[in-house]
C-alpha cells in the first residue's frame, strides 16, 4: 500500500495523514470549495477539489472519492469518521472498483448500522440487553403488553437513529400510542425509516465503550474502555479511558462481550462497542460503531498503539502483533472536545473566524486539530474545532494537567467548549467519578463558567496596571496579574 | 509551598511553571530587560525584572533572585539547568535566607562539581572509571609514568571542565609536556582553576547517562539511561531512551552504579550520572550534574513520570512514592534540540528574528519551546528555541515521528539544527544503532543537507503550478506537490 486517499476533513483527515507520512505512505487529500485554505489539504502530498461546500456535493458523494482514486493512483481509502465512514453502499462500491476500504466488510457494515440486527447479531453470544422488545413495533397492542412487562418509564428508540433523534421518554402506559406514533413519525423524517423498538429506560446511565480491534486472520482483541458519559444535546464532548467505576472484573466481561459482538460479524478493523452501565453497575449492549471513534486518541495514550497504524496494517492483510494478553492499561487519559459552540446559549454553533488561535503544549498534552490563526470555522460542517487530549499518571493528574491546558489555550473570535471543560474538570461530580449522562442536565449552569476576558480594554487595564516595570536595582517590583492565568497568550496584543 | 520562583528563562522556566501549575502552586518569573516579552515571563502569575540582558548582571546574581522571592513572598527557587543551578555558594544563600532550593544539598553540588572530587567520592563505591590519575596533576614526571602505564593516546581533563575546554588529547609521550602545559592554561583562563588530570583516550566513546532521584529520606531510585552520543562541538543535540545499545543486564549494573554515586554524597533530588561507553560494552563514571538536565523528557515519557513533579515533591519532603521495582521503562523516545544555528557552517550561532514559527502536532510529539512567532532569538543567551521530543511504541515508531514532526515544524527567518535532525533520523548509522560521539565528524556533510525551499518565490512558483484547481466535476486534477512536504505550513503566506 503505497498512497492512500483520505475522505475526510478537518481534525481527522490530518491525523490519519500523520500515522500514514509516519509509515512511509503517500497522502491525497480531498477537499470541498469551503475547505481549499484547510490543513489537511496543505499536510497531504496531493490534493484534489471534489466540489461544492455542501458535503451532499462533495464530501458525501462515493462516485468523487473512487474517481478521485483513479486519478492519483491512490490504493486504498480511509474515511475517518462521519461522512462515508459507515455506509455500506460505499463499502461495496470501494471494493467494486478495485480499491480498499480501510474498515470492515460492507455486510459487518450493514448489520452493525441497524440496532435491531445489531441486536439479533449479538443475541448469539448471550450479550446483556436492555430488556425491551428485539423486533422493530409492528403492532400497538403487544408493544404496550411488553411495555408493561417491561415497566415504566420506558424508551422508544428509533432502530436507525443515533443521537437522540427519534427518542422518546414514555412516563406511563396512557402516553405511550401517541408518544410512539411521534418516534415512529420522527424517525421516518431523519432516516428515512420509521421502525422503532422499546427499551427499559436506565434512570442513571453512563456511557461506556470498548475498543476491539479484528484482523483478517479471526483475531480479535478489546482495548479497554472509554467512559462518555458527559455529553450535551445526546452527543459527547468529555471522554477518558480508563473508566473510574469499572472494576477489573467487569472490564473483564464488558472487553470479552465486546469481542464477541465483533466476532458475530466477524469484525475487520477499528470498532467500537456501546454499552449502557447502570446503579447497579450492570451493563447492556447499546450498538456497535464500525469505524475509527473522534474519542479514539485516549485508547492510544494509555495503550501506546497507534489506531490508525493498526487499521492500516489490518488492511493491509497483516495479523494483530500482539495478544490480549500483551494490553495493559498505562496511565490515564482525558479528551475534551473544543467546539465552536457557546456553553451559555445551549451550545449552540458559533461560527466565525479564529481571531487568535494558540494551542496548549508540554509534558502529556496532546492537541489533534484543523485549524490555524485567521481560519475560519466553516459554517456547511460539524463545528468542532480540535480536541485537547491530556494524559497522566492518574486520573487526577490527567485531569489537573487538563486544566493547565485549558488555561493555556488562546482562543478569541468565537465562543468555544473550553470554559465548559474546565466546569467540569473542576466539578465535585467529576472529580469524585459519581456522574452519569445527565452531568449537564444536573450540574451546568452557564452563568457560573468564566467566560474569558474578552474585553481588551479590560486586558489592557490590568497588563498597564500590573505587569513590565523593568526595575534595574535589586530591589524588584511584584508584577501580580491573577485575572489573567486564562489569557496569558493574548497579551501578545500588546507587542504587535 | 504554595509559591515557586524559578531562577530561568525560555523553555525550562515555562517548563517548570507548567507542572507547579499542575499541582496548584503559584509561579513567579524572574526576567531581564531582554526577556520582557518572553512567554515564561507571561506565564507565571507574577513576573519580576531583574536587570540588563547579559547573565552575569540579572540571571546570575544570586541576591536579585533571593530579593524577588521577598517581594514576592515565594518561599521555594527551581533554578532549572545552566546559571545558577549548579553553584553551591547560591545553594548556601538560599538556605541562609530560609528558602528552598529545589535541588541537591550545597555540600553535594560542590563535591559533584569537581571532577576530581567527584571521582573520590565515588570510589568509596568501586564505581568503573577510566584508567588514569584520581588526582591533580603536579609532577610532570609522575604524569609522565602514569601517561605511560595507562598507554597512549591518553586524554588531559580539566578538573573543574565541561563543554570540552580544557580538554587535549595526546598521542605519544614526546608532546606530553606541551600538551599539560596548554590544557592548565586554558583551564585556568576558562575556569579559574588549572587543576588538570589524565585518562585513558576511548577512541570510540558512547555518552550515556543514567537518571537518578533521590528523596530526603534516603531512598534513592534511577530512571534509567539516556543515550545522548549525537553531540556536535562536543554538546549535545540530540538524545534517546532507552540506549539501543544496553542490554538489560549492563542497564541494571549501570544503573546500580549510578544509584552509587548518588549515594555516595547523599543525593536528593533529580540528577544524572554521566558515563562514557567504550567499544567493548564497558562503561566508565565520568561525572555528576546536580540539576535538571535539557533531556529530561526522553526520560519523562519512558517511564510516565513529570520529574519537575518529582523535584518538587522531594524538596517538600515527601517520600518517593514509588521503588526501583515498580520503574518499568515504556516505548521509546528521541529528542532533538533545536537551535538556531547553522548546521551548514559548523553550527554557529544564527541569531534573528522568527519570520514564522508553528510547531508539529498529533500523537506522541512534545514540543517544549519559549518562542512564538514573531519573537527575536536573544543574543545573550544559549540559542535553543525548542525540543521536539518524539515517543513512539518502539525506536523505529520515535524515529519515523521524528521525522514526520521535523517535516511539519515550520521555521523560517533564521537556520536551525531541524534538517540535521532530519540527517540524523535517516542515516544508516543512527538507524542501526551503531554510532559514538564522533558521528557528526565522521557522517556529516553539511553539503547534502536540505536547507529548506527558503526563497519564497520558488515556493509561490510550486504553489501556481501544483495547486487548488478547484473542479466542481466529479473529473478532478491531481495536485501532486512531493517538493513542499516539508514546508507545508509555509503556504498559508499566500492567504493572508
Amino acid at each position: 500500500m503505497n498512497k492512500i486517499l483520505v475522505a475526510n476533513r478537518g481534525e481527522i483527515a490530518l491525523r490519519i495523514m500523520r500515522s500514514a507520512k509516519e509509515m512511509g505512505i503517500q497522502t491525497v487529500a480531498v477537499f470541498s470549495e469551503a475547505d481549499r485554505e484547510a490543513l489537511h489539504v496543505r499536510f497531504a502530498d496531493e490534493a484534489i477539489c471534489i466540489g461544492p461546500a455542501p458535503a451532499n456535493q462533495s464530501y458525501l458523494v462515493g462516485e468523487k472519492i473512487i474517481d478521485a482514486c483513479r486519478v492519483t493512483g491512490a490504493e486504498a481509502i480511509h474515511p475517518g469518521y462521519g461522512f462515508l465512514s459507515e455506509n455500506p453502499s460505499f463499502a461495496t462500491m470501494v471494493a467494486e472498483a478495485g480499491l480498499i476500504l480501510i474498515g470492515p466488510t460492507p455486510e459487518a457494515m450493514a448489520i452493525m448500522g441497524n440496532k435491531l440486527s445489531a441486536k439479533a447479531a449479538a443475541l448469539k453470544y448471550n450479550i446483556p440487553m436492555v430488556p425491551g422488545t428485539d423486533e422493530a413495533i409492528k403492532d400497538i397492542g403487544e408493544a404496550k403488553k411488553r411495555a408493561e412487562e417491561v415497566g415504566f418509564p420506558i424508551l422508544i428508540k428509533a432502530a436507525a437513529g443515533g443521537g437522540g433523534k427519534g427518542m422518546r421518554i414514555v412516563e406511563n402506559l396512557e402516553s405511550f400510542e401517541e408518544q410512539m406514533l411521534m418516534a415512529v413519525s420522527e424517525a421516518q423524517s431523519a432516516f428515512g425509516d420509521g421502525a422503532v423498538f422499546i427499551e427499559r429506560y436506565v434512570s442513571s446511565p453512563r456511557h461506556i465503550e470498548i475498543q476491539v480491534l479484528g484482523d483478517t486472520h479471526g483475531n480479535i482483541v478489546h482495548l479497554f474502555e472509554r467512559e462518555c458519559s458527559i455529553q450535551r444535546r445526546h452527543q459527547k464532548v468529555i471522554e477518558e479511558a480508563p473508566s473510574c467505576i469499572l472494576s477489573p472484573e467487569i472490564r473483564a466481561r464488558m472487553g470479552k462481550c465486546a469481542v464477541d459482538v465483533a466476532r458475530s460479524v466477524n469484525y475487520t478493523g477499528a470498532g467500537t462497542v456501546e454499552f449502557i452501565l447502570d446503579e447497579n453497575l450492570d451493563f447492556f449492549f447499546l450498538e456497535m460503531n464500525t469505524r475509527l471513534q473522534v474519542e479514539h486518541p485516549v485508547t492510544e495514550l494509555i495503550t501506546g498503539l497507534d489506531l490508525v497504524k493498526e487499521q492500516i496494517k489490518i488492511a493491509r492483510g497483516e495479523v494483530l502483533s500482539f495478544t490480549q494478553e500483551d494490553l495493559k492499561i498505562k496511565g490515564h487519559a482525558i479528551e475534551l472536545r473544543v467546539y465552536a459552540e457557546d456553553p451559555a446559549h445551549n451550545f449552540l454553533p458559533d461560527i466565525g473566524t479564529l481571531k487568535t488561535y494558540s494551542t496548549p503544549k508540554g509534558n502529556g498534552v496532546r492537541v489533534d486539530d484543523g485549524f490555524e490563526e485567521g481560519m475560519e470555522i466553516p459554517v456547511y460542517y460539524d463545528p468542532m474545532i480540535a480536541k485537547l487530549i491530556t494524559f497522566g499518571a492518574d486520573r487526577q493528574e490527567a485531569i489537573s494537567r487538563m486544566l493547565r491546558a485549558i488555561s493555556e489555550y488562546d482562543i478569541t473570535g468565537i465562543q468555544t467548549t473550553l470554559n465548559f471543560g474546565k466546569f467540569v474538570m473542576e466539578h465535585e461530580a467529576f472529580i469524585s467519578g459519581n456522574f452519569d449522562t445527565h452531568f449537564v442536565a444536573k450540574y451546568f449552569n452557564p452563568d457560573v463558567i468564566d467566560e474569558g476576558a474578552e474585553d481588551e480594554a479590560l486586558i489592557a487595564a490590568i497588563v498597564a496596571l500590573t505587569r513590565f516595570k523593568p526595575d534595574n536595582s535589586s530591589g524588584a517590583t511584584s508584577t501580580a496579574r491573577s485575572g489573567l492565568e486564562n489569557n496569558w497568550r493574548k497579551n501578545r496584543l500588546k507587542y504587535k
